[in-house]
């Protein structure tokens, strides 16, 4: 299985209906990618001080797999609209597990 | 379930002996610490450039349950025993799924 990581810090200026709106957004990418086999995305809990503020964890059965979502045009689309404008930072790494 | 979501880079002079006790020693802790979960940890698989260097994502009932691990003295042995010293930065969030 290859487990693609990705935590995001969003701006300052990024409003609480953008922010939703890429959870909104990424949510439908299961139903358009059936590479992913398992989607979890969300905002931080806000347990912890010093957090990012968002993370992506994706589930795939293989490396061939993740390369379909991560080059899919819905994916980029969802990276263009509405990920770039609000991001200030971006950190990854994909697991084989 | 609380998901826990962490990435780190090494710095430049860690040595495969010291990046390879990082996934020796994490591996240790579902054994000690029974609210895991699910732990998933390893070096990224080097697919795309930029990535950070390894990876946790770590799965809880509920936050105290995460708390636990978080502050368990042996977690905390592996993050100043074999983490810190070639520890270069850090990224992290929690999510509730």
């Amino acid at each position: 299985m290859i487990r693609h990581i990705v935590l995001f810090t969003w701006t300052e200026d990024a409003t609480d209906e953008q922010r939703a709106a890429v959870t909104a957004e990424l949510r439908k990418l299961p139903g358009l990618i059936p590479e992913l086999r398992a989607y979890t995305v969300g905002a931080d809990a806000g347990i912890n001080e010093g957090n990012h503020d968002y993370a992506v964890v994706a589930d795939f059965d293989n490396v061939d797999d993740y390369l379909v979502y991560r080059d899919h045009p819905q994916h980029q689309e969802v990276i263009a609209k509405h990920i770039r404008p609000i991001l200030a930072s971006r950190a990854a790494a994909q697991l084989s597990v």
